[in-house]
């Protein structure tokens, strides 16, 4: 087992298997530093135009850039690759938010997905300031009765993911089978994340820290900022998933990311009823009915490309 | 205030203006037993013929019968009515479940919902048996590894609604504006529902407690049961809103009813966002900040004939 | 068989078992006239208050008055009851539109449906003149470089249908299994429509004539206008439909109404293979097939509470 | 003006900025041959393996091979890519189609959409005979009471579009606002498609053609076949689209692709009514009148990664 401490040099906007920035083996830590949604690192400096990943025809999308790839040497397709979030120690102590007209959960949307006749929402930017010490962030209101407010920061990271079965996600944007930008909260310290490997390497890649957010990431933007990650990563060989799982110390946790948002349920649903059969040994039928009674689920986000949904089933309820 | 102790003598299956079983005046405060969602009493015994609401025209749908409606004397449109569930105090230590071939979220639906070309869900009964004591459900299981499973009971009303703006709610399946078979967790003991009063008089009426039940009610059917239920009535005038509101000790929350499951988190949200502009002093955009960022929601029921989705905010961030 | 002249002294706005205006014999034919979508006469004259359905207790929604309803003496559950629009004489060389704030597909929606934070739209009405001669509308532009638009004229009923299974469909604006407002351009002269019977006398209303209308009535409004309507009514009895179907010249079709579309996209094309395969002795997944390949949809409203899409198939590919 | 006789030596399964099999000018004809959906060429030879798009890296999704792409010279963001199929001259005698177990507008789809707990759909493959003379496909039925189905061929490129604004399309069966696997009957022989370009040179790129296909192209497979196709491409300078336009001898069309299908509804009519403000002098809202009224639509495909709904306005209704 050996600790790398990584210093990225390039940023990319996709998923996928480009060029690795770090090999490693299962069994491995990682620890690095992300940058925010869009670029800023801990001292609010932005990439270097020469660390941007680029390419002579397109232009680019320069939205969540991601740590990465790591390059996992045993990793292989039919695999599982287990990343360990061991840690999330936020390095600044300043988050930006934003609505925007064409984006979000309240709003028609922009290329691609709903519009309306309506006229665009006005667009405005907020100022969260993070008081690590206390782990609250706080927000000056100016034209409401209340004129701070301070909430809990539970940071966690916005995108992480590996190479889909074909090709690169562009942009970083879209969660799918691969993770990638599901926005969910429980991609926090602590969890485990399970992703089916397509490709020989898995070319890991995340970012995008969350210094908190409510469900459904609904306005479209958290409280973007930056972090010192450290994460542990293993291959399970032999173990072939269909979507992402997570594990936590309270829950088992499958993903669903789609449109509309009851498919993402569905996905989410069947894959957990999917696990419980094939790992706990629960007859389809008697997983199906305890899962409907002592299932939870939380929206990670209704706002992106595709959709995110993460169905629990509490570990207290699991055979030994 | 007065203190109805009211032992129904029909059950309704629709929600509306149907002859008051029981009027009562503002503050006053009911004490009642529902059956469950098959009409099954506390011993487990059927309605009697001659209890159920009945026309000579149609077929009855007996799914869901109803305690009420409650006439409340002071109620009327532009009203709020609000409705505190002081005690649901489960009184049978049975409850039952099942999953059926046409009903539930993972699966076709009957008519006018979806269908699928696909062979249909075989079905099954599952029996619980309810320790009261321990507050604990048990349902023994037997095609799984797991034996037996206990899980904590949380005893809410699957139904809670008054009379819709127009006519009636037949069958008393389908949630909406007026609240209804909403299926959610949160119309618990400690929980007041702001109810906007349509109709003179209000027509309050309960029932469908589930002892337990996960997120969506997946399957379609929780434990469902029977109780013994006090509820306290006020009405507030002047306040006119839209969508069923709740509060309780931690959160104030709205509902959103309908389909797509998309349009449920629109509708709470939008709401939601409305409520702390009118009452709390926010400013919209402001609003929507802060709900982005600690606002949370729970899905009711991802199965009946509309789907439910409650957004929370929690009261200790608002001002005072 | 019999010609009733029928002159409706009560209007209804809801689908269901309410007190019959006519009864028939199967095989009769009935001539009357019906209502625009407001109320309005051939005359433009409104409906006298004494003629409109009314409850003591609720309000009433003035939208869609019905015309019957007609109990047809042998129509029995099981049955289905074949409907064939004869005649639809438009009688009014005026047709109105408009379309509103929180109506219509490309806007948010009032209560119980989508929302969202935008501004809402603004309302506009429009006058149309209908030249019934040369069977064209016109409507005078005032704003655009065009100055007038004239288009072919197709009446139709937007409303039809039958008692449902339970109760009454309270307001008449949803379309469903009973038929009602499904707002498609084919329930015209020469299509017989096919209703599942529920309930004994069946209970059949139409209304809310359209001169024109284009698919999905964007706009929530289509030319809305009066007509004298010639209908057949006949029972088939042992037909056991779950949807209204539809036949013309040209197609067999079936209908599905709810929401979100794609719904109503499976409904109808699962309920035309089955028919397929229960009348026209088609294996089921070569009626799949044949159905991709030659089967046509249309969207008949994107705008009602529940949508509806028309699936079609042509006759000539029929066995004899 | 040039006409380049165009013999594909490789095949790409992503729209995408990809190595430029053919460059021409503005104006230009191309003149080329098709391989079906599952590559194979007008005399059932599959693509050998060394003309096929590889990357050493992630696996192959070998469905929907593209002829291209070609490179316009003058193409550039912001302009707009105007494509004339002049001709599709169906060149096999032959064309299969199936239904599969997890992809299809009425069943579960595979990883990425909507999931049940049914069992899946037992597969199927189907072989149509082409009599190209009198221009109809044949279907021998096997196991249905009609014995065979003729029915007209009308062939279409189910594929056609140009490199997206980021990245690459991988793999090409996601429609969207590049074009791409629309699967909508529209792009037959006669019609024009306008494409927005992102990028320098466009790269144009089409396959995947139908003989036939009803709307939705339900079971997700359609007649599938080759062709010689020939197009005329022509770039329009400073008209900037947002998605992509039709035009053929009877109507203005505008796409929308994504999911839900409602989405694509809005996507499109929103588009043609700003296609009729901003090119034809309407004003907004009678434009809005007027397609709600003469506007109709048609569902390309209801069963790839995203859907497609074409919106249409006749062209008689636009003035000079």
């Amino acid at each position: 087992m050996k600790i790398h401490k990584f210093q990225p040099q390039i940023y990319y906007y996709t998923f996928g298997p480009n060029e690795p920035a770090l090999t490693i083996h299962s069994g491995d830590i990682v620890v690095t530093t992300t940058r925010d949604a869009r670029g800023f690192d801990e001292k609010l400096e932005p990439i270097p135009e020469i660390q941007k990943q680029r390419s002579d025809i397109t232009s680019l999308r320069e939205s969540n850039p991601l740590v990465g790839p790591i390059y996992v040497e045993e990793a292989k397709p039919g695999d599982t690759l287990a990343v360990t979030i061991q840690k999330i120690k936020l390095n600044r102590n300043y988050a930006w938010s934003r609505h925007q007209s064409h984006f979000g959960g309240l709003t028609g949307e922009g290329s691609g997905k709903t519009l309306f006749l309506n006229e665009p929402l006005p667009e405005k930017s907020f100022d969260w300031r993070l008081d690590l010490e206390r782990n609250v962030g706080i927000l000056e209101l100016e034209n409401s009765k209340l004129k701070q407010i301070r909430i809990p920061l539970h940071p966690f990271l916005g995108s992480i993911g590996i190479a889909p079965g074909f090709g690169r996600i562009e942009p970083s944007i879209t969660p799918g089978e691969y993770g990638g930008n599901m926005d969910c909260v429980e991609t926090k310290e602590g969890t485990t994340i399970y992703f089916p490997v397509w490709v020989v390497g898995a070319y890991l890649s995340f970012g995008d820290v969350h210094a908190a957010q409510g469900d459904g990431e609904i306005c479209g933007v958290a409280l973007e900022t930056t972090a010192e990650v450290t994460i542990q990563v293993d291959i399970v060989h032999g173990r072939q998933l269909e979507w992402p799982h997570m594990q936590d110390d309270k829950y088992i946790m499958t993903t669903g990311s789609g449109r509309p948002l009851m498919d993402c349920v569905r996905l989410a649903y069947v894959e957990l009823i999917k696990w419980l059969v094939d790992e706990y040994g629960f007859d389809k039928w008697e997983a199906y009915q305890v899962v409907s009674q002592i299932g939870t689920m939380r929206i990670g986000n209704v706002v992106d490309p595709n959709y995110t949904v993460v169905a629990k089933f509490p570990r207290e309820y699991l055979p030994d």
